[in-house]
């Protein structure tokens, strides 16, 4: 059976971005020996705008039934000032907790051809290639109690809970001591375990997992300030890296700008296998909505489609394909082939249009 | 009436710096118009092995009471499999939540003999001027209920919780709109507004005092996985950052290292000003207790010596004579005079005490 692919291209850039997605799909179609059903929904200001909710029950549905989705970006000023509950972000955090997408994998990779564009210096983060492996559906992101709550002295609090279980610490870890094992066979958990008791279960718990199964692979903890530091200090002493849902958030946008190409990097977020092993996966871009570029056809489009080849390496196993797409985005670069956010003396402007031309091209 | 200083130098390395900090207060005492009553206690590891605590009463007593407290490092590897309630750095918690030392400030700058020494490219960070404002008493770090519990299932959970009242984030707010004023006149101010009710009303009462208070400095708004990449990307858009205690500990600790020189970087942190227009308060360095060279007379005691300069400053309002310090450290470094941590070619090595002898002489 055709594979089914739901595209929630969102907000701001998404749907340019995505319409690039979209070709390569369709060129894959053509060209390879796999087809994709392809279908378009709508999440997060779009959704707002259409039906009132940043993502309806309906898209919900949708994306839970597809084999894999496709999120361009959420967000933007528009939307800014309404309340909590109805942020464009609630429709990406809803997707997430509902599909149960809990091991977050976020690369950070410095392209070759990309040095230069870091703000480091090229020796500290040429050949970078970490793997953050963030959980996505606990933590202070969705633990109870929390809210703004009206004190007797007429003042306010707000309140927020960080807490984790056994069982959401193992399954994401297992995540990373398996995509280690994949790599350099390095696993270095992070978490604020000296001021923070969910630190000390996580630290815990990794450990034991480690022990039980996965003793083959290194493991070492980190303080997470401490894990920010190294990560300008010396990024390439990483390989895995696991943490918690706002540890992950942080830390992972800190490795993402150390790479200079934050319009390169993608991300898939991923489910339990079911009996068929197939897992509930969404893959979208690290980079934002980027409000100021949108609809203008500058949007660097690389992320969006790196986040497919994800796609199809993760949810179903195409690495032959995936290899395809990145070896292209690689051969592009090198050519010289650039949107404006990764533009240096001596490479050639193109329009997000362009840049799709230039992979399908290649 | 003389300044009375408590001195806590801890575990590690703290004791080495602490003696550099020393020699210049006698010093002082002895070439300038002001006197100190220096005491030494324990803290840390080393009140651990001498009194089965972090923190003995006695000792937050003499530190409550003195002008200020002068602290050096906490922990050691030593400690390190301690439960969490015995740990070494709760000694250092137990001083800022006794002390209600609710102002964290953490000056973040990239010293003009240094500049080679960070990561990033040198038009990245010379000139770099951050003052981080790190709330330093609520938050996570302090939220009930907290602790790690077993679940009839057999699995465990383990549950912090992030809590802040309109009076915390408003005082703290001050702190860092009085600082702005002093100068470049901007506040950004960091959370997940996005994410967490707590970041909600984080933001909203920041934004209320600026309105009411402080509306002629520059107010902006920045999620902190935004900050953290942001700090990474162009550290020189930010004057003073304002933060929760957690986001805090991490950005204040990616600022620390785009400088290059942790071993250079102080910090004070400060409570309410009582009738006297006095603050409780502690300085201490950002670095931590080094084990790895502690006792070998490597370790720099710069920090400890600025720390003691944000003290003549903010304790003493002894301008000129913290002045005199900083001073004596740029022209010792412009001299080319280095500990191990700093040591470039074309400069000359020296231990800790040659690092004190060349202020002294300065
Ligand atoms: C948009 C926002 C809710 C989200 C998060 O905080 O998780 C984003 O920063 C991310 O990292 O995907
Ligand atoms: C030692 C530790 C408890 C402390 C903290 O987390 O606050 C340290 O990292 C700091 O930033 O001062």
């Amino acid at each position: 059976a055709n594979k089914s692919l739901l595209v929630l291209a969102g907000d701001g850039i998404g749907p340019e971005v995505m319409g690039q997605v979209r070709r390569v799909v369709d060129w894959m179609d053509r060209r390879r020996a796999v087809s994709f059903d392809l279908a378009e929904d709508l999440v997060g200001g779009a959704a707002l705008d259409a039906h009132g909710v940043p993502l309806s029950d309906a898209t919900l549905e949708r994306a839970k039934t597809a084999d894999a989705v496709l999120l361009g970006a959420v967000g933007g000023p528009k939307w800014d000032d309404l309340p909590f509950e109805k942020k464009p972000e609630r429709g990406l955090l809803a997707l997430r907790k509902e599909m149960e997408l809990y091991a977050n994998l976020r690369p950070a990779i410095c392209f070759e051809a990309l040095v230069e564009a870091s703000t480091l210096k090229p020796e500290v983060v040429s050949g970078l290639d970490i793997m953050i492996v963030r959980e996505l559906t606990g933590g202070t992101y969705f633990g109870e109690p929390r809210g703004i709550f009206d004190l007797p002295n007429g003042e306010r609090k707000g309140i927020n809970t960080q807490v984790y279980t056994t069982h959401e610490i193992r399954r994401v870890a297992a995540v990373a001591f398996e995509l280690a094992r994949k790599r350099n066979n390095r696993v270095c958990s992070s978490e604020k375990a000296n001021v923070m008791e969910s630190g000390v279960l996580w630290r815990e718990e990794v450990t034991k997992l480690h022990a039980e199964t996965y003793s083959d692979v290194e493991l070492s903890h980190m303080y997470a300030d401490n894990c920010g530091m190294q990560l300008v200090r010396a990024p390439k002493q990483f390989d895995v890296i696991v943490t918690d849902n706002l540890f992950g958030d942080m830390l992972s946008d800190v490795a993402a700008m150390l790479t200079g190409s934050l319009g390169m990097l993608p991300s898939a977020s991923l489910g339990d296998p079911d009996e068929t092993g197939q897992r509930q996966a969404l893959y979208e871009p690290v980079h934002g909505s980027a409000p100021d570029i949108a609809g203008e056809n500058k949007a660097n489009p690389v992320a969006a489609l790196l986040s497919f080849a994800m796609c199809l390496r993760y949810s179903f196993d195409l690495a032959e394909d995936a290899d395809l797409i990145e070896e292209a985005v690689k051969a592009v670069l090198a050519a010289g082939v650039r949107t404006g956010d990764i533009l240096a003396p001596g490479t050639r402007a193109v329009s997000t249009e362009g840049m799709g031309d230039a992979l399908i091209a290649e």
